[in-house]
Order: C-alpha cells, then structure tokens, then sequence
C-alpha cells in the first residue's frame, strides 16, 4: 500500500493518521510531543526526525497545523516539507488557513516541481475520530485523483468535493466559517434585545426553530450551549475567531466591502479576552453578556 | 358561529379573513379598495364602513395591517376601532410592528375596559392562503385561549404559540425577522468575498449546505434567488427593511448594544434605494454588489 507523510498529529490531524492506518497506508509521521510520538507507533505509524525526513520517505504529504505561520514553517521551513521533496510529490494541507497563503506556498514549491493541494475539513473532531470528515479540496483534477484513497480514509465519501483550482478549498472552508461565525452571532445578538423586551429564551428558541430564522448553528448551539450556558467545546472560540479573522483579511485584501464580518470579529476577540478563547465558540454570547449586562443562558 | 371583525385585508390579511369565512366565522370587515370589499363579500364577508363600525359588530376585531402609525391609527385614530368597542372586547393585532407601540396601545384601551393581544405571523402570503401560519401570541393565557378558533382557522395548530404577556408575541416576531435579516445578508457577503476569491458561488452553496453555516435562509433563498437573480416576492425587500429597523429602535430604545443589526439595516436602505424594495428580501444581494461591484447570481 502506498506510503503517507503526516505532519501534524493535533486533536484533528491525530485521529486522521489513525484513519489512514486503519485503511492500511504506511503512515511516516513527524511529530514533536513524545505521548503523541508513542501512540502513533503504537497505532502503526512510523515516526521520523523533522519534516523534510517526512517527505523524503514518501510521495504524498499531509499536513494538518493550526494556523498560516505553521504551514509555512512545516512547508518552507528549516528542516521542512520541501527540503525532503522531489519532482511530482504531492503536498495535501488540511490545515484552514488563508487561501492567498495557500496560493503564495504553492507558487513557491512548483520551481521544485511538487504539487499543492488545499483540502480544509469541516466535522470537528468527532467527524476526524469517525473518519467523517467534509474535505473541500482545492488543485489540479489529477491530484484530487490522487488523493481518492486517502480523502476516503479520513472523510465522508459523499462529502469529498474538489471545489475548484488551489486555494479554493480554503475560500469555501473560510466563506462557511465566516457565514457559521456571523450566525452564531445574530443568534446570541437577537437573544439579548428579546430577553431585555421581556422574551423568554427558550421560548424564543422554540419558535425560531420553526421560523425563517432557523439555522444549523441554532440547533447544534442554541438549546444545549447557549441555554444551557454550557460551553465544552466543540470548535474552539480561539479556532473561530482566527477563521473570521481570515475572512476579513481575506476581505481587505481583495478590496471587498464586509460590513458585518468586522463586528463580528470584535465579538469573538471581546469574548476571548473574557477568557472563552478555550470554550465552545458559542461561547461568544459571553461578549454580548459582557456588552449589555443581560445574561442568556442558565446553567443546571 | 363566532362574528370576527376584520381591519386590513391586505396581501395578508385577505386571504385569514377568508380562511375565518371558510371555517364558518361570520366575518365583519372594513377596507377602502372596492375590488376587495367585493371579493371579500362574495366569500361571504360582510362590509361597514369604519374600523369603528367593524368594532361596534363584534367582540373580537382581527388588525392586520403594515406597520406602526396605520395599527395605531385603525385602533385609536378617528373612527377607530376603540371608539366603537366596549368593555370585554378583544383586539388581535396581527400586524409586524415594535413591541412598545402594542403595549402602549394596550395600557390605552384598557381605560376603556378592551383587551389587546399581539399575535404576528410568519409563513408568508402562502401560509396565509393555505391557513398554516405560525402564530406568535402575546397576551393573556384567557384571551389566547378565546383565540383559539381563529388561531386555527388560520394558522398550523402545532405552530401556535402564546409566548408571554403583551409585546411578547411582536418581540419573539421582531427577534426572528432580524436574524433571519443577518443570516441572509451574512451569506450574501460570504459569497461576495468567496468569488473575489476564485470560488463559484453554485459550489459554495453545495458545500455550505452540508456545513456548519447552512441556515433555512441559505436553503429557502440561496440557490432558487440569489444565485439565480430571481427576486419575485415572497417576503418583499422593504417588509424585511421595517422589521430590522424595528429591531434596531428596539435595541436603542432598551440600550441594549446591537453591533450587528445596524450594518444589516444599511444594506437594506441601500437595496431599497437601489429600486429593490418591492423584490423579494433576499435581493439586498443588490447591496453588496452594488457596494463592491461583485455579481452573485446569473439569470436563466
């Protein structure tokens, strides 16, 4: 069976090499925490030195990190994917970060002549662990071929959609977040102004369940979360907030108008100086708590 | 049967009053359009020629009709509906308008011994048709319970709420008007950012809608509106412009923050100025491509 780099093996990338092993890839994985390091050998992996020993054992290469600065460390770095590459590898990111990043990596490395595939996930880490995860996949028809079995091992088959050129992927993963993020927000916004007019919040969120405003991120948030003032994450505030952040940079840096991408952002940096950062993102009611004084959920 | 008075037959209206006809209720009803005294007569409505005399015929007097001054004037202006009711009369105003315009009316006539109920709806022109509209009442549990006749004439039986005590039912109205407004505007700018970005909006809408942003407005409005720039109402553009702005004083007037609804308002303004307020509410996509210059959708 073919051979798999992975770089990356975080609370989404660990279950995803788990995945790929069970397929039955020989997964070469570079990771730095020596717990993570045992359990990925334990689960079949092989572990090696650095990144660019990553690449060159094998042909494909995942990486899956949190953030624009650690792909272009992993990728571009000292010690990094492209220093162990050769001609036709393939660089699979599932990492969701910008897509003007994304493109700038991937014009760096084709003088090497190495592909790049963008291919952002959306599932959490339920999705990872089931191995159910959405991938959006941005690159060349031939290398989202290639990357078939592979996206199979960690997603769900009829969520696995090539979404255009590179950097694609990462706009569609961006555009749901932003979207996700400014929902959340509406949610907890129009929360506050009833509850203050004398509304009953679970009654509104009965209503509203069946009413225009109805959204997945109220019924996945709004009874057991935000009600409940219950915020075991779930998707990270951190995580959400970095993901808007992109949108709107993403915004300003193509010129484009985003009227309601910035204040939302501010919320979702209001609630992680309130210290949320760690909790579920629908922990940013907490901003719209701390602004207004009216407080949304009851625990118990 | 019951004799039900009826002011405002309206898009809306016309078609309750029907269904109240249909269900056997004896119908009093005043309009100023002859077309619509004669279609609303030959259903089997009976036509006087004042709000006040529609009062002085029955107990129980239906208001549907746009917006705060009309609901103030068909009830407490000239030959209004106060002015021909007595004590134990019940008005049911099923208009969209601010929850303190109801409660201030309602402490009004209660000199005078009348109960008020604030019962808006939501389903549209066809739900007003097909007698399935969700009922959100706020009131007393006893007038709410005198209402249930009518409530099923026109409205779903398991969508008919009493949520609270007066101004509730305009505030649960409100509340879901708005971020159902912030939904659809955060997807029409989600899109705009996302195709300067290289993505097709028709695979963003597919992705998105096995994702974590997908909404009832990305469902009811995406793909068979904006993404085929085909905006014949539905729920019209300057409707949905009244709601948020009544949201918005709601928010002012209770000194509660509201980051998000005053952008959302000003895209509304700007797709009214731009000639959309008689299409469907999703065209404030003409807002942002007329503030970016991005077109979302293609016709045919």
């Amino acid at each position: 069976m073919d051979k798999i780099g992975f770089v990356g093996l975080g609370i989404m990338g660990k279950p995803m090499a788990k995945n790929l092993l069970k397929a039955g890839f020989d997964v070469i994985f570079y990771a730095r925490r020596p717990e993570v390091i045992k359990e990925a050998e334990e689960a079949g992996g092989k572990a090696v030195g650095s990144s660019k020993a990553v690449a060159e054992a094998t042909d494909i290469i995942v990486t899956c990190v949190t953030a624009d600065p650690e792909v272009r460390e992993v990728i571009l770095g000292e010690n990094g994917v492209l220093e162990g590459a050769s001609e036709g590898d393939l660089i699979v990111d599932m990492s969701t970060i910008s897509p003007l990043t994304i493109r700038e990596i991937a014009e760096t490395v084709a003088l090497k002549g190495v592909h790049v595939m963008d291919a952002p996930i959306s599932g959490g880490e339920p999705g990872a662990i089931a191995g159910t995860l959405t991938i959006m996949a941005g690159g060349d028809k031939a290398d989202f071929e290639r990357c078939q079995g592979i996206f199979k091992a960690m997603g769900k088959e009829e969520n696995l959609f090539n979404v255009g050129p590179i950097g694609v992927g990462q706009t569609v993963k961006i555009v749901n977040q932003y979207m996700a993020a400014i929902n959340i927000s509406a949610i907890v916004e129009g929360f506050t102004i009833g509850i203050q007019a004398g509304a009953d919040p679970e009654v509104m969120h009965e209503v509203i369940s069946v009413s225009t405003a109805n959204s997945f991120g109220l019924q996945q948030r709004g009874k057991d979360y935000i009600l409940k003032d219950f915020f075991e994450p779930g998707f990270m505030l951190d995580l959400m907030k970095k993901d808007v952040g992109i949108g709107v940079d993403l915004a300003k840096a193509l010129n484009v108008p985003a009227p309601l991408g910035g204040p939302t952002y501010q919320l979702f940096a209001i609630a992680s100086r309130l210290g949320a950062g760690k909790l579920d993102f629908s922990a940013v009611c907490k901003a719209m708590e701390h602004l207004s004084g009216i407080k949304i959920g009851k625990a118990g």
